[in-house]
C-alpha cells in the first residue's frame, strides 16, 4: 500500500548546514543506558532506527570531559581515543543506512554527581543541584564557580570534544543546553548570579553559550553541522528563563552560529515537562511554546512532543511549528516508524504509550533501558533481536497460548510472525489482559496502545495463517482441557492477581481482617469491575510502589470520595523514575487525598482500619532471648474510620493451572505434549514491559534447548588482558 | 617496634578444611562496585589487603547464574569463562602474597532486581522483596516459587558455580546465606511457606541449604574449603529465624558439611544491623548472638563487628567467641591492618569510622565505592595509588596548606610522606576542621578517628621533616600574608560554611527573613559553638539530604526541646544508603521530633516560620505569557510558631582568600609563588570522603602538568572489537 500524498512532506530532504538529511525524521539525543560502556548495544540500537528510516540519529548525552561525570547514570563519553573507537561502531552503522549521525555534547554542571571520576563541575555561580543526582537526594552535589580561566577552559573542552566528534565521523554536533545542562546554566538567571560580563543582562548571560558555539565553529568549521538543544522556557515564571522575555532574543542572537535549533521546554528536576508522560501530556504538548521559535530564526527547527501519528506530524510541519519531527520515545517504541509511514503501513506502527518506563531505567542509573511496547529495545545486539525481522519457524509444532495479556499476546504475535500455528485463548472478550483495566484508569488511556498493537497485528497475521486462531470470551481452561487440547507446546500466561488477604512485602503474610470477599473491602480487580459498592470514606491500604495506588486514589477522589492512603512505601515511588511523580503528587494534593506515610495496617475491622508508624519500635537493639523482639515494642497504633477499604498490598501469580499441569507431567507425552512453560506474570508478577519481553523471548527461543529459562546473552564488558586504548597498558602499576 | 606478645594469637595459622590461613585476619566478602566489570579494580583493591597481611580475602558477592542479577548494583559474577578470566586476575594476585582467595556464591532471590538479565529468581514461596531493589521501591521485585525440578536446578547452579570457582583457582567457596540471600530464604519461615519436605519443620526448611552444601561437596570434594555465611538471627522475633529456636539446631545439622562458619545477624532490608554504622553500634555489637555458635560446632567460626583494635580482637578470640577476625570495613579503611598490628605499629592504623559511606555507593548502585578514611580505596588500579607507599618528592619546592580540615590535613600527610616541606596552617586549635564539630554530634564520636589518624601521622612525620610545621590557633591568613609567606606552592583548603541567608537547592536564592545574625536564628556552626541561646520550641528549616539535620534535631530533642523539621527532602535521605536510616528514623520518632515533609519555608519572621507544601501548585500546565507561572498558584502556606530557627539549607565554599589570590596572579611570581590551588570544600562543598580524596590527589599529582585539575585515570570498559569470551564473536548478528 502506498502512502497518502499528504505525508510526502515528511520525506523531503532538509539541509542542516553543509549536511542534508534524507527526510524530516530526527531522532533527538536520548539516553538508553549504553553509553560508551556498551558499544555494541549503542551501535545496534541506533542502527535499527537508521534501517527503519530515521534521517538523523543522535547519541545519548555524550560527556565532553571527566568534569562532567554523570555516574551512577550511564551516559556516552567522548573523553579519549577509546571512546571514539567505541562510538565509531555506531557512526559507521548509521552511515551504512544513509542516516546522519549526531553527537550531543554534554556538560552537566552539578546535575552530574561525578561518582566515578570524583571531579567537580564548573558553573557560573556555585550551587547545589536541585536534581536527585543520587536518587531522592537533591542538594547533594555542588559545583565550583568558574573564574575566567575556568570558563575559557570549559569552552575549550567543548571545542576539543567537537573535534573528537568530527574525527569519529559524526555529521552533527549538538551543544546540549536543554534540561538545565551546560550553557543553559549560564543563560538562566535561576543559576547565573554573576556580576561580570557573563552575568546580569541577557546579553551577558548569553555570552558563554555564544562564545562556546563560536569556539566550536572556529575549530571544526563546516565539517559538521552545528546544532544546539535549548530549553526555551524553564516554566518557573520570572525566576527562570522565559520564552518571550529571554529566549526569543537569545534565538535571534545565536542563530548565526547554528545550522539547526533543537528546542524543548522545562528543566532537569522536572524533565517530565519535556518527556511528558501520557498520564499528563498529549502529543504536541510543547507547541504553545515551540510555535514562537521559527518566527525568530531562519534556521530549521526540530521539536519533540511524542509524535507517533503521521497526521499530526505533517500538520505541525505545514503549520510552520517545526521543520523536523523530533522523536525519542516514539523511535524506541518503533524504530521503523518512518519506514512504516513511507510505505503506508500506519496500522503497523507500534505507538509509544508514554509510560516512560524507558526513562525510568536511565533515571535510576546503571541499567540498560527497556520499552513497554518494543520488547527488542536494548536486545538488538546482545540477543540479536531485530524489531521487524524474525527467524522462520524451525518446526511445525503447534502452540497453545493460555492468556492473551501482555505476555501471551506478544508471544502469539511473534510466533505467528515466525510462521508457527498458534491458538491464543482467553476468558476476556478482548486481547490485552489487565491492560484493558489499567487503560481505563485516570490518565492511562494511551497505555491501551499496547493492546491495540498486538490486537491489530495478530488479526492481520491470522489472515496469513489459517491454522491459527484467537479464542476469546472462553471458559477458564482446566488442566484436563489443556492436556486434551491437541497442542504440542503450551504457554501458560495466565497473569497475576492482587492479594485478597493483604499479603505484602513487609510481612510476607496476610493482614488481620483483610478479606476482599467482604462487602466493604476491594482489591483493584473489584475496583475495575465496578460492581461492588464503595462508600464515601475510603482507606487505601498500600504497599505497592507504582501507579496502582495513586491511580485508584485519583479515580475515587475525583468522583467525590474522601480518600486516605495508608502507605508503607512512598506513594507512587517508582513514578519518580518515570517522571510522573511531580504531577501525580500535585494531582493527589489538589484532589485532597490524604496520605498517612511511613505507616502500615495491622488490622482491618468493619468500619475501621488500625495502623501504626513503621519507625515506632525502639531504636536500641539487644538480645532478649527466644520469642522476643530485640527492640522496644511498637505502640503507635491508631484507628481510622472508613466505609470501604481498598487493598493494594501485593500481587500473586495465577499459576494454579501451570502447577497442576506440571504435577501431571507423566500425562504430557501420551497427550502429544512436548513441553509446557509458564511465562510473564504467571511465573512472577512484573511490569508490563517485562511481561511483554518474556512472551517475546519465548517466541524467539522456542526451539532452543530450554525455552522456560532464558538463553545466555552476549555480554559487553572489560576483558582482563585487553587494553582500552590501543597501546595502553593494562597492568597494575603503582605510582611510586 | 615489636608487637606485644598478647597479639601473637592473632598470627597463628588456622586450618580451614584442607587449606591453612597464615593468620586470623579474614576479609569477609564485601561489595566494592568492581564486580567482574572492573577486573583491575577488583584485583588491585583485594591485592593490597593480601600485601597488608590478610590471610583470607574474599570476593564481593559473586552471582552464580544470570537468574541472580543484582543490577543496578554491581556485583561479581561467575557465570562463564569470561568471568573466570576476570576473577583469576584477583586470585593470582592474592596468591602471590600468600593469602587464600575466597569466592562468595551469591543467589539473591527477589532481592536482586534482574534489571540487566531480565530473569526471574526461584524461591521456596513467591514473594515481593522487602528490600529496595530499586531505591525507595520495596515490593517491586517478585520471585517464582520453585517446584522440585526448579529447586534441584538451583542446587545444580550452585555446584556448577563452585566448580567454576575451583577452576578459577579459588581456595574457598562461601555459600552466602546471610542478609536474607540464597538458602536463608529456605531456612527462614518469614519466606518459606511450603508444605512439602522443604517447608514447615526446621529439618525441612534446612533441607535445601544442606543439600546444596552436599551437592557442592560432591562436585568439588576437598579441592576447596567449604564455608557458609549465615545470619544466625534475623531480629524479627518469632516471625523470622531465631538463634536459640532455629539456628543453633541448624548449625549442628550442617556443620559436618562445612569447614568454617561465617556468621552475622539481621536481614537485607536492614542490613545495617550487621554492617552497623558507628552512629548506633560499637565494635563487637553482634557478640551477644555470635557467642552461642562455637558451643554448637567443632568447626572454626569467623564473625564481624567493625574490629579495628588489636586488643578487642585478641580478647574475642581468647574468649572463644570467634576464631577468625572478620573484617570488611576495617580492611577498607586500612588494608594494612594486620601488618601494622604484626609490626607493633598500632598508632599507624587508619581506624574505620563506621560512617558506611563505602556501603552507600554500593547501595545506590552502579558506582565504585569510596572510603572516608582511605582515599586510595578503589584508586589502587585506576590511579596507581598504593595505600602505604608514595612516590618520593620530585622537587624541593615548599608548600603552604591553608586549612587543616579533612582535605588540607590529608594533603599535608601525603606531601610529608613524599618528603615535601609543608606548612599546615589553621585558625582552629586542632587539626580536623569541621570534623571536630561533627564528631561532637550524637552518635558520631567515632568520626573523630578521621582527625586522629591525620593528627598522629602528621605529628610523626614532622619529627622526620624538621623544615615542616603545623601552625594552629592562628589568625586567618590574608592574601597579603599568603603572598609574603615564602612558600612556592599554596593549597587553599579553607572548607565551606552553611548559608546564613537560607540559600538552598530549590530556589538557589535566600529565604525571606533568613538571617543567622539575628538572635533567634542559627546555622549549624552556631549550634556547634553553643554560645547562642536556643529556645524551647525549635523549627529546623531543612534542605540538606544527609546527617546534619537529623543529628541536630536529635541533639536538641534529647535535651528537652520541642523540635519540628520542615523539610523539602526526606530527612536524612542519604542515610538510607549508609544504612543509618531505619534507626535514625526510630530515634527521631522516640524523641518526638515532628517532621513536616514535602514542604519548604517561604518566610521567617520573629517567632514564626511560614511554609508551604511543595506539591500544592496546580497539576495542569499551560502557557500564560511572560511573568506568569504556567500552573495555578500554590496557596498552601501556613505558619508555625517557634522560639528559634535553625537553617540547614545549603553550603557555600570559603573561597574568598583563593579568589583574591587568583585575582592577584600577577603578584605571584615576584613573591616566588609558582602556583596556588583551591581544593576540597573550598572548591565545592562535598562529603568528608571526597574532600579527603581531593587533598590526597593533589599531593600525589603535585608535579603533574595541571594539579588543580585531576589527571586522567585508567578506564576499564569494553573495547569495541575485542570479544569478551575468547573465541566469541563480537559482531552484530541478528537472529534471523
Amino acid at each position: 500500500m502506498a502512502r497518502d500524498a499528504k505525508y510526502d512532506i515528511l520525506f523531503e530532504p532538509v539541509k542542516i548546514g553543509t549536511k542534508t538529511t534524507r527526510n524530516r525524521f530526527y531522532q533527538v539525543p536520548h539516553c538508553i543506558g549504553a553509553g560508551t560502556n556498551y558499544p555494541g548495544f549503542q551501535m545496534a540500537h541506533r542502527g535499527v532506527k537508521a534501517e527503519g528510516g530515521f534521517g538523523v540519529i543522535n547519541t545519548e548525552q555524550c560527556s565532553i570531559h571527566p568534569e562532567c561525570d554523570d555516574t551512577l547514570r550511564i551516559t556516552a563519553r567522548i573523553w579519549d581515543e577509546g571512546d571514539m573507537r567505541n562510538l565509531k561502531a555506531m557512526v559507521d552503522r548509521l552511515h551504512s543506512f544513509g542516516s546522519l549521525a549526531g553527537c550531543e555534547l554534554f556538560y552537566a554542571g552539578p546535575h552530574g554527581p561525578g561518582l566515578e571520576a570524583r571531579t567537580i563541575s564548573r558553573t557560573p555561580s556555585q550551587y547545589a543541584s536541585e536534581f536527585g543526582t543520587v536518587p531522592a537526594c537533591p542538594g547533594f552535589t555542588y559545583s565550583h564557580e568558574a573564574d575566567k580561566d575556568e570558563l575559557k577552559r570549559l569552552q575549550r573542552q567543548y571545542a576539543d570534544a567537537a573535534e573528537r566528534a568530527r574525527d569519529t565521523g559524526f555529521d552533527i554536533v549538538d551543544v546540549y543546553g536543554a534540561h538545565a545542562y551546560g550553557p543553559m546554566q549560564w543563560l538562566n538567571p535561576y543559576y547565573n548570579r554573576r556580576t561580570d560580563e557573563y552575568g546580569g543582562s541577557l546579553e551577558n548571560r548569553a555570552r558563554f553559550w555564544i562564545e562556546t558555539l563560536e569556539g566550536i565553529k572556529n575549530r571544526v568549521g563546516d565539517d559538521v553541522a552545528l546544532v544546539t538543544r535549548c530549553a526555551i522556557d524553564t516554566l518557573y515564571g520570572d525566576t527562570g528563563l522565559e520564552l518571550e522575555v529571554d529566549t526569543l532574543r537569545f534565538v535571534e542572537q545565536a542563530s548565526d552560529y547554528l545550522d539547526l535549533w533543537n528546542v524543548t521546554i522545562g528543566d532537569i528536576a522536572e524533565w517530565g515537562e519535556d518527556a511528558g508522560p501520557s498520564r499528563f501530556y498529549a502529543s504536541g504538548h510543547e507547541n504553545d511554546w515551540v510555535k514562537f521559535i521559527k518566527k525568530h530564526t531562519n534556521k530549521p527547527v526540530v521539536g519533540v512532543g511524542r509524535y507517533t501519528q503521521a497526521d499530526k506530524m505533517q500538520e505541525v510541519v505545514r503549520a510552520g511549528v517545526i521543520d523536523l519531527i523530533g522523536c525519542a520515545r516514539p523511535s524506541i517504541a518503533d524504530p521503523f516508524l518512518p519506514k512504516k509511514i513511507e510505505e503506508g503501513r500506519l496500522d503497523d506502527v507500534r505507538v509509544c504509550i508514554g509510560c516512560n518506563v524507558c526513562i525510568s531505567r536511565w533515571e535510576m542509573g546503571g541499567v540498560p533501558f527497556i520499552c513497554t511496547q518494543n520488547a527488542t529495545a536494548a536486545e538488538e545486539y546482545r540477543r540479536g533481536w531485530h524489531p521487524e525481522k524474525f527467524e522462520p519457524a524451525k518446526s511445525d509444532k503447534s502452540v497453545l497460548v493460555v492468556g492473551a495479556g501482555p505476555c501471551g499476546s506478544e508471544c502469539t504475535r511473534v510466533l505467528l510472525e515466525r510462521g508457527y500455528t498458534v491458538h491464543l485463548y482467553d476468558t476476556r472478550d478482548k486481547i490485552g489482559g489487565y491492560v484493558n483495566d489499567v487503560a481505563a484508569l485516570p490518565g492511562l488511556g494511551e497505555w491501551g496502545y499496547h493492546r491495540d498493537y498486538r490486537e491489530t497485528q495478530i488479526t492481520k497475521l491470522l489472515k496469513k495463517n489459517k491454522q491459527s486462531q484467537v479464542a476469546l470470551n472462553q471458559k477458564p481452561l482446566t488442566a484436563d482441557d489443556v492436556l486434551e487440547y491437541g497442542a504440542e507446546r503450551v504457554v501458560i500466561a495466565t497473569g497475576a492477581k492482587w492479594a485478597t488477604d493483604g499479603e505484602n512485602w513487609m510481612t510476607h503474610a496476610p493482614i488481620e481482617g483483610a478479606d476482599a470477599s467482604k462487602p466493604n473491602q476491594l482489591v483493584p480487580e473489584q475496583v475495575y469491575e465496578g460492581t461492588k459498592e464503595v462508600g464515601k470514606n475510603i482507606v487505601i491500604v498500600n504497599h505497592d510502589p507504582y501507579y496502582t495506588c495513586p491511580s485508584i486514589a485519583e479515580k475515587y477522589a475525583a468522583a467525590g470520595h474522601n480518600v486516605t492512603i495508608i502507605s508503607s512505601v512512598e506513594v507512587g515511588a517508582y513514578m519518580h523514575y518515570t517522571l510522573e511523580g511531580p504531577n501525580m503528587h500535585r494531582r493527589l494534593h489538589e484532589l485532597g487525598v490524604e496520605v498517612i506515610g511511613e505507616s502500615a495496617v495491622s488490622k482491618i475491622e468493619d468500619g475501621a482500619v488500625e495502623y501504626f508508624n513503621i519507625w515506632a519500635e525502639g531504636s536500641k537493639r539487644e538480645y532478649r532471648g527466644p520469642g522476643k523482639l530485640p527492640r522496644d515494642e511498637n505502640k503507635s497504633h491508631k484507628k481510622i474510620e472508613c466505609d470501604s477499604v481498598i487493598l493494594i498490598t501485593g500481587r500473586k501469580s495465577n499459576d494454579a493451572l501451570y502447577r497442576e499441569l506440571k504435577a501431571r507431567k507423566d500425562e504430557w507425552e501420551k497427550n502429544g505434549i512436548e513441553d509446557i512453560w509458564v511465562l510473564g506474570d504467571a511465573e512472577a508478577p512484573r511490569i508490563i514491559a517485562d511481561a511483554t519481553f518474556d512472551g517475546h523471548r519465548l517466541a524467539r527461543e522456542i526451539e532452543d534447548e530450554d525455552p522456560q529459562h532464558q538463553k545466555p546473552f552476549k555480554r559487553e564488558q572489560k576483558v582482563w588482558g585487553a587494553a582500552y586504548i590501543p597501546g595502553d597498558n593494562d597492568d597494575l602499576e603503582f605510582r611510586l
